[in-house]
C-alpha cells in the first residue's frame, strides 16, 4: 500500500479528462514541479524540451497529445477533423527522431480512424482518448511484467549498474531498467544500484537517483566515468539499461555512454542487458546502423542550468543516444519474456509468441 | 613570439621573489583570477583546494611552497629552521595522497639541508629558493621534450582523444599530454583534439578546453560517456594522457575514467599513450596496487557550481583517480625517450640512460 503510493507519488504522466499532467523533469530533483498541457502543441513542446523524456513516457505523451488534438477538433466536420488530426499527429512526431515508441504511439493512434470509418467525430474523439488512456494503462502493465522477467537475472548480492533514467520518470510508471531493479529489490534479493549520472542531462543525477532515494533502494550516484573502476573492484555484477529503439537484428540505440557502458561489461565479464517493451523494437530496420541518432544543442554540453562551463567558443558534439551492437548485448528482456543471442529469430519470435504483430 | 606570448598568458605558476602567484583553477574559464600565497599554508590550501592541480604544477607548488617556508623561518636559529621546514614539508606532503610528484618535489627540496649541512640560515632560504626555481624551469623543458617525443607518434591527420587536464595548467608551462598535442599542432600535423570533459570536475570542459581555444588547436568538447561512441565512429585515432604516478610495471593512476577510455582503446584498435616527466614515475612501488587512491568530497558530484543537481540523501562515490594496467598501456612518453611494453625494464632504463636515479 505504501509501495504503491510512493509510485503513484511519482507517475509522469497524469490525463484529467481534459488535459495532460506531466512532472516537469527539466525541474527536478530541487523542484517538484506539474506542468499541464491543454493542447497537442503543449504536448509536442514538453517532448521536444524533454520536461518528459524516456522512450515508453515519450509515446504515451504523444498519444494523449494526438487525445488532445481530438479534442480541440472536435466541433469541425469530419474531412477537416481528419486532415487536422493528421497535421497534429505530424507535429508530434518531429519532436525527437530516436525514440521508436513516438512513432509507434502515433501510428496505433492513428490506426482508430481507419478502424472506425464509419465513426462520427463525436465517437472517433472518445475512441482517441480510450486508445491514448489504454497505451498508457498497459505500459505500467508491461513494465511490471518486464521487471517481474529481468528481476530472474539479478542474484542476491548484486552491484547493478544502470545508465540515464528508465524509472517511473521514463515511462507511465515503475520503468523498465529500473523496474527490474525495482523488482529485484522488492524480491528481498538485496542488491545495490550505481546510478552513472549521465552526462549532459544528468538524467541518473537528477531522475535516478531520486527515484531511487524515494523508494529506498540501496544506490550509490557516480560520474559516468566512474563505471570502469568499479567495475574494476569487483563491485558490478550486473549492468541494466533502457533503449529507445532496438532494431531487428539487437542493436540497441539508448543514451549516450551506454555503448561504452557495454565495453566496459565486455572487458570484466559482467553481463549487460537491456530492459524494453515490445513497442521499442523496430523490425522494419535491420540494424543499428538505420536508427536516426539525435543531435542535441551544444548549451547541454556548456552549460549545467544555465551556469557556463566550458569557454566560449568551444565547438561541441552533442549526440543524444547511440548504438550497442548485439554482440554486446547478453539478453534483451521484455514484457513477454527474455531473449539472448543470436537475436534476429529471438526478436521476431517474441512478436508472435505474443500474438502480436511486429513492426515490419 | 605570439605563441610564446600566448603560453605566457597560461603560466600557472609564477614566483614572485616574496610570494607564489597562481592562477586559481576553480574560477576557469569564466574568470581569471590570480591568488598570491604568501606563505606555506596558503600553498597547502591551494593544493587541497584544488586551486592548482595536475602532477607537475602540484610538485612546483609544493617546492616554492616549501621555499615560502623557509623566508617564514628565515629569522630563526637553524635548529629551529630545520625542525621547522620538516613541519612545513609534512603539512604539504598530507594536502593530496596520489601525484607522486607532490612527494618527489618536496624530498628533492629537502635533500637541499641535506646536501649542504655547514650552511647558514639564509644560505639555506637562498638555496632553497634556487631548487624550487629550479624544479619550475626544469619542468617547463621537460614538458616541451616530452611534447617533441610525442609528436612523433602522432598522425597527419589524427582524431586526439583526451582526458583531464594536462596542459600549460597542469604543469608550469605546456604541458604533458596536451604538450604532446600542442607540439603535433605545432608542427603542423592537422590534428583534431576531442577533449573529454571530465566530471566531476570538469578539468577537461573547464581548463583543457580554455587551454585549446586560446591556442587555436581545433577541438571538440565531448563528455566523458560520449568517446566510445566517436571512436565507433572512426574520429579518434589516438587517445593521450597524463599520470599521477607510474608504478615500475608500467601501471598508471590517472584521473578517474582514464581507466574506462583506455579500455575503449582496445576495443576499438586505438593507441592509448601516457605522457609524464621522470618525476612521475615511483620505481618504488611494484605495480598501481599500491598506490593511494584519494576519495574526494561528495559534493563534487552532487553539484556543480554550487548549484545541486542530485537529491538530499543519496550516496555518492568519488574517487578522484583510478589505475590503468601497464597491459592497455600503448607507450609511455617522458622527456628522455618514448618506451613500450615491457614496461618493468624499459621504465627503469629511462633513469640510467638519463644518468637519473629512480625513485628506488
Amino acid at each position: 500500500m505504501a509501495e504503491s503510493q510512493r509510485h503513484k507519488a511519482v507517475r509522469s504522466i497524469e490525463w484529467t479528462g481534459k488535459s495532460l499532467r506531466l512532472l516537469d523533469q527539466t525541474k527536478l530533483p530541487t523542484e517538484c514541479t506539474v506542468i499541464d498541457c491543454l493542447d497537442h502543441k503543449a504536448a509536442a513542446d514538453a517532448i521536444r524540451s524533454m520536461k518528459v523524456r524516456g522512450a515508453p513516457a515519450i509515446g504515451a505523451t504523444a498519444a494523449y497529445g494526438i487525445a488532445l488534438g481530438a479534442l480541440e477538433l472536435s466541433e469541425r466536420p469530419k474531412d477537416e477533423f481528419v486532415s487536422g488530426l493528421k497535421v497534429v499527429a505530424d507535429l508530434l512526431g518531429q519532436t525527437r527522431p530516436t525514440a521508436v515508441n513516438l512513432f509507434w504511439a502515433i501510428k496505433r493512434m492513428m490506426a482508430v480512424l481507419d478502424n472506425r470509418p464509419e465513426a462520427t467525430v463525436s465517437e472517433l474523439v472518445h475512441s482517441l482518448i480510450a486508445e491514448a488512456e489504454g497505451i498508457a494503462n498497459e505500459d505500467v502493465e508491461i513494465c511490471k511484467k518486464i521487471g517481474d522477467n529481468g528481476a530472474e537475472l539479478i542474484h542476491p548480492g548484486d552491484g547493478v549498474l544502470t545508465h540515464c533514467n528508465t524509472g517511473a520518470l521514463a515511462t507511465v510508471d515503475y520503468g523498465t531498467a529500473l523496474g527490474v531493479i525495482r523488482s529485484a529489490h522488492a524480491q528481498g534479493k538485496n542488491i545495490h544500484v550505481y546510478a552513472d549520472e549521465t552526462r549532459p542531462y544528468l538524467q541518473g543525477a537528477r531522475l535516478t537517483a531520486w527515484e531511487l532515494v524515494q523508494e529506498g533502494i540501496p544506490a550509490t550516484l557516480i560520474t559516468d566515468s566512474m563505471a570502469g573502476w568499479l567495475m574494476k573492484q569487483g563491485k558490478i555484477q550486473a549492468a541494466i539499461v533502457g533503449a529507445d529503439r532496438i532494431a531487428a537484428n539487437g542493436d540497441t540505440a539508448n543514451k549516450i555512454g551506454t555503448y561504452s557502458v557495454a565495453i566496459l561489461c565486455k572487458e570484466h565479464g559482467i553481463p549487460f542487458y537491456v530492459a524494453a517493451p515490445l513497442s521499442t523494437i523496430d523490425l522494419s530496420i535491420a540494424s543499428g546502423e538505420e536508427i536516426p541518432i539525435e543531435e542535441r544543442p551544444a548549451e547541454e554540453v556548456t552549460h549545467v542550468y544555465q551556469r557556463r562551463i566550458a569557454p566560449e567558443g568551444v565547438e561541441v558534439a552533442n549526440p543524444a543516444f547511440d548504438v550497442t551492437p548485439a554482440e554486446y548485448i547478453s539478453a534483451i528482456i521484455t514484457e513477454v519474456g527474455v531473449v539472448t543471442a543470436p537475436f534476429g529469430d529471438s526478436l521476431s519470435g517474441l512478436f508472435h509468441a505474443d500474438g502480436l504483430k511486429g513492426r515490419e
